[in-house]
């Protein structure tokens, strides 16, 4: 018999209105005022960890206390990513329409794996990247599907372009086949060659193609590649062109790959994760150019789109070649509605989130010319900050600056070279302990490189000066 | 210049706090009532997307409007998961504060790569996996990440299962291989034989291996079948064993496959993504028997633990082995602390959301407790329907119930055998209709049987007796 007097089922309505509320209130807060924080999190390994109880609780806790604990014990654990000084990697932000996406996602918790388990998370994410295809200027041959990350992106492509040779590496395996190649630039992201190893090409799988003085694949050096390889038993199957590299954002020669990649059969992948999105402002559209002619290609609005993570929107040509490589359709998920959408036959993960809803309500809350004019903002101001590097006698620009991403380095007048990479490791140190900015590094050439990447929403003019100067300033310390 | 009329930035803080509050506010309603919507959603294909504009908005809409179109136009399309009638697939549940967590992971933004780029984001990840580990009995060898799907959880064990064999796969690729097998029963999820396309094995890569009776994975057939695969060439790698099959709930006989595993020398990994769980019920704990041979298991709290979807808990034994497979640390991914966990490194995704934060809040509002007696009613209301069916002339079971997941079937006096499995079609296309229950189905050797799965945290006796109810009546109504 059912007992009424069980404390069980959800938390009360009442209670998870006054809390959210208070949450709400808590991030409105926050999000005014991220400088408030230290942008990297200055604490120790093992820190947050010693403050946290061994064992789990018995008993319920009342969400004041566990909210109370975020705040005391885990706060100090975070580094800001909402922070205006985060010129990391590369910067995101989950803007309020995203979070609020995101809070509404939760709250349905829909599993869109098939087009009836919530028709209308099927058909929003159809249109809204649609919507974003438009944006970015990609022609209508291209179908999308929102995935967590573009490495998931990149996986799904290597074994729907494996599938596409016609060797039936879905049946049987890859142990018979020839050896597979795939290729990318020595500038490539590392996910490439992860997939590489996840899906069976293996690291020695991917080849990586010389970059041209401004970080870009050397179109020559692949068709040489390529010829090799065929020569020597390797069977070629796809290309990986970058448009903006995650070391120095340069932009591979797509159209050339493309056509490349047309004459000799092969898959044509573009990872535009970062760089990609710069297509949306109308005087950048370029940057997609020779886009039209691959066979996917992955953009990732938790990137340079203010949605929160994740939302990464792989687009493909084919759509029913995925099907045919992915799709597995037990007796427990078959459904009666023919001619519609089921995402989970489209790659590796069975359950959904409805990620398309928090994209959505980024798009319509910015607009086009919001969101251009945002991205637009940032593009400025990695110029500007490029400008005053080249402009200054103690500093040096490694690399081009085709987005809003600058790679650079300290070089005082005098300093010998040996000297440079540690005191550059040494100022980045010094910069990022500060708490008011946080910038990455790469090599460039063989050099530690500095690295800015202007993305994050909050981010001002006077922000990325903040930065130069307390770049100047550090310098001016390591120099005695 | 920077000017300071131009509109850039974030949703202001006061509209932030507005919007967020209402939305909040309609959250508490719809959670307080989901049985005002049709649990499954009764539109038609196209039907959102014909009411949504075919071209992005080139304007910024206010909040109002986008999250008044949410109501009317997307609102229809939701299959509502959150109603207490949903008993389809399995049933699964964000719960208030797991609401609260993800509101709260998106805010922050974090993406938890590298310990770094938020420690409290990993050393949260690892305290609150080791609670779950705790709560579920496993010993102290296991160490867990958070992954978004089981499907992502099984491709990861692959490969690195596949690594372990020692064949150089990472570095090599797959192409000279040997054929390698993996080993699941007739009734193991779909999610393997997709890892295993995806991965490289094929599906004849996956040999499947019979079941008993009671659907559990034949132990002797599965010696008999890894003795003749090595004889004919094929290099044995891992079993995959299920604790609560999808199909039926079955329960593989893990000691003997774990004793087995340990003579033949394979990887064992344990599918407990729904079924595990229930070890969390101290009376339950055995369902979970043998799991601590295991080298791999997952459990998902985005199942069974009220945590918003997603949210799959891998555990192994060796976390050496899985960064030996997949770490791959480009400079500008490189950070200074030693001794930390960088999550990127355990597989193949390199952004990672702050999920720990909503588990977290879910084990702590719950408590252990409040956790297993909201598992055991549901375990008590799975028993309580398979009684009713068992005591019917008219309807009968199909398997046994190991956990709260009843397959059965109408079975009416006097009806033909060839007739019955579309009198039971058309029943369930009955009671999904009316919009008060969802069940789903699956074929239990050979015959189409009804399914119905509790696990919402909503879900009572009374709507445990109201599918029996709409069943007993729609069968009446097929019989005319």
């Amino acid at each position: 018999m059912e007992n009424p007097l069980l404390p069980l089922g959800d938390m009360e309505p009442e209670e998870f209105r006054r809390q959210g509320h208070q949450l709400i209130d808590w991030i409105a807060e926050y999000l005014a005022h991220p400088e408030r924080y230290p942008v990297l999190s200055q604490i120790s390994p093992g820190q947050i960890k010693s403050q946290l109880p061994l064992a789990p609780p018995s008993q319920s806790e009342p969400m004041a206390t566990i909210l109370a604990d975020f705040e005391q014990v885990l706060l100090p654990g975070i580094t800001h990513w909402n922070h205006p000084g985060f010129f990391g990697y590369f910067a995101i932000s989950g803007s309020g329409p995203g979070i609020l996406g995101e809070l509404l996602c939760a709250a349905l918790n829909v599993n869109g794996m098939l087009w009836r388990t919530s028709p209308a998370a099927t058909e929003l994410e159809e249109v809204t990247l649609d919507w974003l295809r438009q944006l970015l200027g990609l022609p209508a041959t291209f179908s999308g599907i929102i995935m967590d990350t573009a490495s998931t992106g990149i996986l799904t492509v290597l074994v729907a372009a494996r599938e596409h040779l016609g060797l039936h590496a879905r049946q049987h395996g890859t142990s018979g086949l020839p050896p597979l190649r795939i290729y990318a630039s020595e500038q490539a992201h590392s996910s490439i060659e992860k997939a590489a190893i996840a899906t069976g090409f293996g690291q020695e799988g991917v080849r990586k193609i010389a970059v041209d003085a401004e970080f870009r694949l050397d179109p020559a050096a692949l068709a040489r590649a390529i010829a090799e390889d065929r020569a020597r038993g390797w069977r070629p199957c796809c290309v990986v062109a970058t448009v903006g590299t995650t070391s120095t954002t340069s932009i591979d020669p797509v159209p050339a790959i493309a056509a490349l990649c047309r004459e000799e059969g092969l898959w044509l992948h573009v990872d535009g994760a970062y760089g990609g999105m710069a297509a949306l402002v109308p005087e950048c559209r370029q940057v997609l150019a020779g886009c039209d002619l691959a066979d996917s290609i992955v953009v990732n609005p938790h990137k340079w789109l203010f949605t929160p993570i994740d939302c990464s929107a792989l687009y493909v040509k084919d759509p029913h070649l995925l099907r045919q490589t992915f799709s597995l359709v037990p007796e427990y998920l078959q459904s009666p509605e023919a001619e519609v959408t089921n995402y989970m036959d489209w790659g590796v993960q069975l359950g959904r989130r409805f990620r398309a809803l928090k994209l959505w309500m980024v798009l319509r809350h910015f607009g086009q010319e919001g969101l251009a004019a945002r991205l637009r903002e940032h593009l400025r101001l990695g110029q500007l900050f490029a400008g005053w590097v080249d402009q200054s006698p103690c500093f040096e620009r490694l690399a081009p600056v085709p987005f809003s991403t600058v790679c650079f380095r300290a070089r005082p007048p005098g300093a010998e070279e040996q000297e440079v990479d540690a005191i550059n490791e040494r100022l980045l140190q010094r910069i990022n302990t500060g708490g008011e900015v946080f910038l990455s590094h790469t090599l460039v050439q063989g050099h530690y490189a500095l690295r800015l990447a202007v993305g994050h929403i909050r981010t001002q003019e006077r922000h990325v000066a903040r930065a130069w100067e307390l770049l100047q300033e550090g310098l001016n310390h390591e120099l005695g």
